[in-house]
């Protein structure tokens, strides 16, 4: 902490007991407290609740919190490994976002909060001292859904200024996320923003859609989900490329378009380059797969013709974790490839079916996109 | 809801069955349910639960909600009149955000959602079929935080295309509020975006800066206050204002800049603008106030030169409700104002300190500034 910054929360101090009397608040808590010894401890006011608990993506299983004589349950865990992980409070069974932590994790159905566990080195996702990109909030009217929806766009560092045109990456999020959580939880911004200046990755615009076609209600990997793939294929062609295209200076071609996605983002990104080859010559499927019987349905000339098909993308790169729940199928998908002699780039590593492995596998992806 | 929705709606159903069987999720709940007579139906999953209700600016006071054999809590209520309101459930005493509703209010402290209840005519905060504007997330080195900052920024429409350059309007929130919640919760890019098509604002660029230069700790309005106000008015001078107009084309001098703030962003609007005479020529205090201490210790010349004050500001505009709990206070900075022949516009509306009185001001002042 320095110097300005201590003689604030000082005075903070002092102003908060008048702020308390005024506006009769609790005092705040402070949770997530995260010490250099990557021990942290979690607080929540629940005076009223019986069992609270703290349930983690760095825990085994979740961990009973005790009351303290005001009310606030709190928990100390760790030290845990360095890393940006997702957490709740499980209350009498309920689970709710840390109210004390603004940094929310965005989903239609689960309310999770973020944790940053920093390590000696600043991390990929970190904010460093480096130049920054923007995030882009446009508004589209899709057809699909009839109504005017939000995407989000990052642009790289200098791209207001520079007057150049870009390659660009769609990047998809998984089932119940939203157009923020690429942004949000991924942090792809400052993943790109460092990469960039470590001139590890090429400048690109990358647009994160919402990907959730049917309005809230989660997605089977079934062929029903490629029916629904292809509705978000036709969103995507039809109305997201467009506006796009017609507000940001990006190159307009196939070697300069790529798609990828986390879970049901990475079926529909697979999907979508596959039914458009002549769109999109980069793929990432990021704990993702589509079944053998969806290619054959769907795209028996990228099976049958397989030199064109190998010709045309210039990568088709597929990660996943060990623990994964979709570890079997998305291992099938990739033997499946390998057997139709479809060329291909494997990543399998530990870990779930986890933003932490999504994150991993987004900044290995952009190192090779474009290049 | 039309025909390719409905389509999909019912295939959602068919999958979502199978989707719960992969998953072992509970179903989804619906909430809140918004009926066209404006009752509307709140609902919350949480079995261990001995008492839920419902607290929201559109109830007098909390209402009790029942639970159903699978614990699943409810309450209807209603016809309310049209609005987007903050609301909440309280949980054994716990208030919680609707973990049904993607649609949050940012703030530090509590954690609400956003109900928006429609009339006959579509509100002016609402998207409607006109051209959008962006929201922009820049991020700027923050001297004062010590570390790097998002502040929010939105651009008219046609603002990549037109190459023109905008006036700015620098547009703070509420104690514990962040730089998004104008954007989430005050709509000003959907308000402005109507104005606009309606020509009744100017198309302008509209700042919203993280005003809790605390880190967090709610501000009294006070002496104290002030020299917090200084320390904001120090980031948005030396650090905002710079980042802003290298980034953005805007009209750098007074007459094309604008302050103006709800609550504690009125009171750091006040004093920015007072403090900055040669800066700003727009201010709008939305529920807010300086005391006649403050203004006597800090501007002393802005009350002995009343001529030059009057001519140098183009707009002092200042509302409030009659219900707000600061009410007593600004109408006497009102008076104050009045008595040292200060110019100024007043507004008495009827309501409390709610957002849905700042996007009252907020819209009356868009379409005063820079006229």
């Amino acid at each position: 902490m320095n110097a300005p910054v201590r003689l604030i929360s000082l005075l903070a101090m002092v102003l908060s007991a008048t702020a308390i009397a005024q506006g009769n608040r609790p005092p705040p808590i402070e949770s997530p407290v995260v010490r250099p010894d990557r021990t942290v401890t979690f607080r929540l006011r629940a005076p009223d609740a019986r069992k609270v608990e703290l349930s983690g993506q760095f825990l085994k299983g979740n961990q009973m919190m005790d009351k303290d004589e005001a009310g606030v349950w709190s928990v100390t865990v760790g030290p845990i490994e360095p890393n940006l992980y997702p957490y709740q409070f499980v209350v009498d069974g309920m689970s709710v976002a840390d109210p004390s932590n603004p940094d929310l994790f965005p989903n239609e159905r689960f309310k999770s909060s973020l944790v940053d566990i920093r390590g000696e080195t600043a991390p990929l996702y970190a904010a460093q001292s480096v130049p920054h990109g923007e995030l882009v909030y446009g508004f589209y009217q899709s057809k699909v859904l009839g109504r005017t929806r939000p995407l989000v766009v990052y642009t790289p560092p200098g791209y207001r200024a520079s007057g150049g045109s870009y390659p660009v990456l769609y990047l998809v999020s998984g089932t119940t996320d939203t157009e923020e959580t690429w942004f949000r939880v991924g942090r792809v911004n400052f993943i790109l923003d460092n990469l960039i200046a470590q001139k590890k990755a090429v400048p690109m615009i990358v647009v994160m859609p919402y990907g959730n076609m049917m309005m809230g209600t989660p997605m089977p990997n079934s062929l029903q989900a490629a029916e629904m793939y292809k509705v978000f294929n036709d969103e995507l062609l039809h109305h997201i490329l467009p506006y796009v295209e017609s507000n940001f200076r990006v190159v307009a071609d196939r070697e300069h378009r790529a798609i990828a996605g986390f879970s049901r983002g990475g079926g529909q990104s697979l999907f979508t380059a596959f039914n458009n080859p002549d769109k999109f010559a980069w793929i990432g499927s990021y704990a993702a797969y589509l079944t053998p019987e969806v290619c054959e349905k769907y795209f028996p000339e990228l099976i049958s013709r397989v030199d064109e098909t190998n010709s045309r993308f210039r990568l088709l790169w597929l990660g996943v974790g060990k623990a994964d729940f979709l570890y079997p199928q998305a291992t099938a998908f990739n033997s499946f490839l390998t057997e139709k002699k479809i060329k291909h780039v494997e990543l399998i590593t530990e870990g779930g079916h986890t933003w932490m492995n999504a994150r991993h596998y987004l900044a290995e992806t952009l190192q090779s996109f474009f290049r």
